[in-house]
């Protein structure tokens, strides 16, 4: 397998303890809502039946959260399981994917033996103009884009992304749009609202990060043309989404207590992480999701001087153009920040420069 | 979607109901056991983090249980998620299926674009000498078996089902084997304990039926060919199975006495539901599994008659190869399939020849 965040199964083993503190994987601090809990006790009874395979209740719930209809979503296995099924459903021939970016949208591509154009973006790793240059002068029939993008963290500008999508549009490529970790951004920024202007626009949400229940699989997508959302529902098996995590997803829907305050806890405790990392001298990105992007120049071995502290940092040396010196560190407590901080200082006493 | 059986929630859609008797879906009517559901309620807590993608602890306790080698598991999102997935990684071009059968082998292959010879069983449906010599002239590379049967319950007989196996590995021909509901029959008839004779063997199981867990998803597939095992997991995401189902499927199978207890339940009551069945005038098929499978002569709507009666019944209408009045029961509890019996002795009475 490639390297993934969040693998603490691996690192228990080589470490041989539980006790770790992971900020390979970007999952709210908060732990999994007491509604959320109950509504998995509660559903344990319901297992006895397969699940809905349409989702009924849980698309109608996302339909009246998101403010879109019902047949423009499709549920999933955990947001990895939407990105491999919609590139099946699309079926592409000839892709491009700006990196840096999340490994997933290459590695479905490729399964489905699909020519891929990793793009690479010039440091800071920022999307420009030279993207609509390429996809109108290429010839391309799929565009991924991660907004905000990981590992960087680094919002699309709104004016850009419109020229993205128009040149997309006019040129009938297929767009997913990863915005799993835009909530923590702003919904501002979401081009949810304009999905029935970009029906080639498939918009990838995941229920993993916000409410920090990864090991649930909870993902979905939303689009505007149904036939392509149909397409997607029956690509592999019919019953992909659990009972538990449809009854979860529905709960966690309604606790607008539980989001408003990881949000406004996250915003503070993502700028104290910012400041910090800054603080200690390394090139920080400013984080507009629940992880910090940031490069400590010449130094490869962060990740693996951090293990005798205890903490797993995400290593960004296997994505597509970056360098072995990057590092994406999620947002935790404020009190494990603090630690991580603190760890972190210690190494860089030790060494003369980065 | 195709019909399947169990969709519960079209039905109660329907008939505006939530109180309904599923025979559609062949589900252990035990219920979910204490210690499933107890390891489910200890696990809402990991959800925080990312299941393990290569479900170590599972594969291990698997391994044990079936006494092969952990290298030779794969776990999927259901038996149907292990299907698409070793299909897929199979890529096979040519594929025969014996019908009737389970249709997702089917939609699997078709989802790959392979071509199928949908080899009709004469009745009684059961497997003979005929499809040995299909392979061994044929010019296949894939074929699907199921054992026992669905939707007939029946067992192929071992003395053939060794002749298959070594043609097929004569021809080089991958053969998926479904044991999903051979826990049901016992464990002579399984090939598990033969993998190493045959490489070119793929054995699917499911935890969906024995346990009464469909709504959880959870199957697996064994197969001595590390290679193939390996390609199956890293087909689609790389985080199929819930860190819940990980941690149900451990507790499942330390329930012996669930287990035990089920299945002696099982051989009584199957044969209850058979012999009152054909006290009603069915030609019925010895059940080897927990569904009893039957033909209503010339009487096409059975399923739609026990609908008032609040009975899902499985009509086999669209399995390929069977004509409009064969169904499918699963064993429920003795008072539920008592009741399902009078029911049927009313229709059967309103009428005047079956």
């Amino acid at each position: 397998m490639k390297k993934h965040g969040g693998d603490i199964y691996t690192a228990k083993e080589l470490l041989q303890t539980d006790e770790l503190l992971d900020f390979s994987a970007n999952i709210n601090p908060f732990g999994v809502s007491a509604s959320v809990r109950r509504a998995i006790e509660d559903s344990v009874q319901n297992l006895v039946h397969y699940p809905d395979p349409y989702c009924r209740k849980l698309r109608e719930a996302l339909a009246r959260y998101h403010r879109v209809n019902p047949e423009h979503i499709v549920c999933g296995n955990g947001g990895a399981d939407i990105i491999f099924r919609f590139v099946r459903a699309s079926s592409p021939s000839s892709a491009i994917v700006p990196v840096p970016t999340f490994s997933e949208y290459g590695e479905a591509l490729e399964e489905c033996g699909c020519k891929i154009n990793y793009f690479e973006m010039q440091k800071p790793f920022q999307l420009t103009e030279a993207l609509v240059q390429e996809i109108s002068d290429g010839d391309y029939d799929f565009l991924a884009l991660c907004n905000p993008n990981n590992p960087t963290g680094s919002l699309i500008e709104t004016g850009l992304l419109y020229k993205i999508l128009d040149t997309a549009k006019r040129k009938k490529i297929t767009v997913l749009l990863d915005e799993c970790f835009l909530d923590m951004s702003g919904d501002e920024y979401s081009m949810i609202a304009k999905i029935n202007s970009y029906p080639n626009l498939f918009i990838l949400k995941s229920m993993t990060k916000l409410y920090a229940v990864p090991g649930l699989r909870l993902g979905y997508g939303i689009c505007a043309d149904s036939d392509m959302v149909e397409r997607v529902r029956t690509t592999g098996q019919p019953w992909p989404v659990s009972t538990l995590a449809n009854a979860a997803g529905c709960a966690a829907l309604k606790d607008e207590k539980y989001r408003r305050q990881f949000i406004e806890f996250l915003q503070q405790e993502r700028q104290y992480l910012y400041n910090g990392l800054r603080r200690l001298g390394f090139r920080v990105w400013e984080p507009h999701a629940n992880y910090v992007f940031f490069q400590a120049q010449g130094c490869g071995d962060l990740d693996k001087r951090l293990l005798k502290n205890r903490i797993l940092l995400r290593h960004c040396d296997n994505y597509q153009g970056l360098d072995a010196d990057y590092y994406r560190a999620a947002v935790r407590t404020h009190g494990e920040n603090e630690y991580f901080l603190s760890c972190l200082q210690e190494i860089v006493g030790e060494r003369s420069a980065f």
